[in-house]
């Protein structure tokens, strides 16, 4: 049977960057593999074509596809929206419709762009880190929430952090197993030592510990573990932690290597169907220029292979393809340096498809 | 008529580094300053005299005080504490007794200690951010909060994120009048597409702009922030953001002078009586030893002169004997490094009552 990829350009460059995906997609297509892709927008291409950032169409597409495949959302023509109209809400509309709780980033420092890094060399040569945050719970989509006018006529800001045991339990499974298939080591991020939400957290991912004897556990607080990042990052293999202290450790990994533009993600439910996506945003900036560097999302592509359709040769062949064409001294302009050919977002797809 | 300090020495390497930072106010003590010490325990030792980590012996002499300051609190023996018990729930219980809404944190590289930072030199040289993190309000301190167990018999954990308009505008004065003082910008940090909360932060922030034509402000995400203290931290002046958000990211930004021993902290109320502790913790390992760094805790003495007692002067001779001793060459483990001369906390604190 078939399966079906949905494709969501999204904003920004994310059609160029895609296309390159897409392209990198078409080769094991071509060498027989049946895959079928649909189209349709999210974010502020949505909210052009439909009014809303993920509208029905979209959704339908989106439920009963294998797997999805996104570029990136966001720009600033949809900045003054309203809030449930802007391009971000596609995305967390998303995240929740398809319950992909689970959100897989790596943070690998690539050896041949060990410059691109601001920490030294030293501190951070072969890094490899993946950051396990959970992706539909937490203040994200807790109620109550919203400004409120009091009887004074004075504002009040609330929102509300909320874990259910069992959203803790399943993302803490997702985060040994990870670890098992690693250098089995969890680090489990919480504040404990305030946020109650976070104590429960904490106990869970220690009464889990028990299925996993070959992993070792640790705790660290939210504070120490944005100082650790920066301090020692190889001390980490595996870090598991809640949606928003993930949002924000998650973006402090990736730039410890300095190449964002080469980090892909992938956010997945119960069942293995997931959204797959750069780490980096929609760089209005440079959008329609053929600049931007497709291979996040090429990556992201190969994770899609991986952990949506257990093909886990073509996985590897397209990150054996990637370091290939870093070791080729191909460069877009993000990842530039003296000594190195710059190319364009499109050359660097031709380079990946041909290393294939 | 005689000023009082509290001097709460607290837990672990506490004690050792407040003798240093006492003999250094003792000095201007002997040249006339009309000033009395007054010594009360927080958190552990509280715990160990008292029963609880904030006593009423210690609010009364807090609450008395004209300033407070701490060493650290915090320690393995009291891991085990039922919750309202532990060490920093003496912190946190100070901090909302004394309305210490503001708290100032500098993150500071100072040059002879550049080579301490993970991150590469030209990325961090000159470096100089002053962190204002909101302190008594935010998910710290808002109901309803805590780990209920469900009809079903599962349990969730809840915490709230609050803040009124007036505590936002408070915090928002105080960081724009820092930032007057200095490179007059202002980075409001907040994570307006997602959270309401934050969105009434940013709005605020606007209105208050209004008041300081002369600061340029700019927001920021806290994920991005998060990113941008890593890759180009020179570009931040004045950061000020809510205190979950402040705590995570004023440790990452200390963690960039890769010398947090070295770094000073002010909480204030509206009044500017204030709360001056090192940014560091309390060492446990180290604890009794003679070996921690005195010099975070002697700056932070240098911050309580400047801003509770409005000596300007004398905090700028122990900034500049701080400064001659690291010119000396001392340095205590934590910033050691080869050609430099090892000393311990009691020879760093001579050092400084020296230079004075
Ligand atoms: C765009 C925003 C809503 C989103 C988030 O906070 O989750 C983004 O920062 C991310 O990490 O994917
Ligand atoms: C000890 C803890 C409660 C405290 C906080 O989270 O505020 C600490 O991390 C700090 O930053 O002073």
């Amino acid at each position: 049977m078939t399966q079906t990829i949905a494709v969501l350009p999204g904003d920004g460059i994310g059609p160029e960057i895609i296309a390159q995906a897409v392209r990198v997609l078409e080769v094991f297509q071509q060498k027989g593999w049946d895959i079928q892709f649909q189209y349709a927008p999210l974010g502020g291409a949505a909210y052009d074509e439909y009014g809303v950032p993920y509208p029905e169409f979209t959704q339908n597409i989106c439920r009963q596809a294998d797997a999805v495949l996104l570029g990136a959302v966001g720009g600033p023509q949809y900045d003054n929206l309203d809030r449930p109209l802007r391009p971000e809400r596609g995305l967390l509309a998303i995240r929740k419709d398809l319950n992909l709780f689970a959100n897989l980033r790596p943070a690998i420092l690539y050896p041949e762009l060990a410059n691109a890094s601001t920490l030294k060399p030293e501190v951070v040569a072969g890094l490899d880190i993946l950051i396990v945050r959970e992706l539909t719970g937490d203040i994200y989509f807790a109620e109550p929430r919203g400004i409120s006018q009091l009887a004074d006529g004075t504002r009040e800001g609330v929102n509300t952090m909320r874990y259910h045991e069992s959203e803790i339990r399943r993302i803490g499974h997702i985060a040994f197993q990870a670890a098992q298939k690693r250098n089995k080591k969890l680090c489990s991020v919480d504040k404990a030592n305030v946020l109650e939400t976070t104590e429960l957290w904490k106990q869970i991912m220690n009464e889990i510990a028990a299925d996993y004897p070959d992993v070792e556990l640790s705790h660290m607080y939210v504070d120490n573990a944005a100082m650790q990042l920066v301090k020692a990052p190889k001390q980490f293999d595996v870090m598991v932690t809640g949606n928003i202290f993930g949002d924000i450790l998650s973006d402090e990994a990736s730039m410890l290597t300095g190449s964002i533009g080469m980090l892909p993600s992938a956010s997945l439910n119960e069942t293995g169907k997931g959204l797959y996506e750069p780490s980096h945003g929609s760089a209005p900036d440079i959008a329609g220029q053929n600049k931007a560097n497709p291979l996040a999302t090429i990556l992201s592509a190969a994770m899609m292979l991986r952990y949506s359709f257990n093909q886990d040769g073509f996985a590897n062949a397209i990150e054996q393809a990637v370091q290939s064409v870093l070791k080729q001294g191909l460069r877009t302009g993000d990842i530039y340096e003296d000594g190195c050919q710059l190319v364009s977002c499109s050359e660097m797809g031709d380079a990946v498809v041909a290393a294939l």
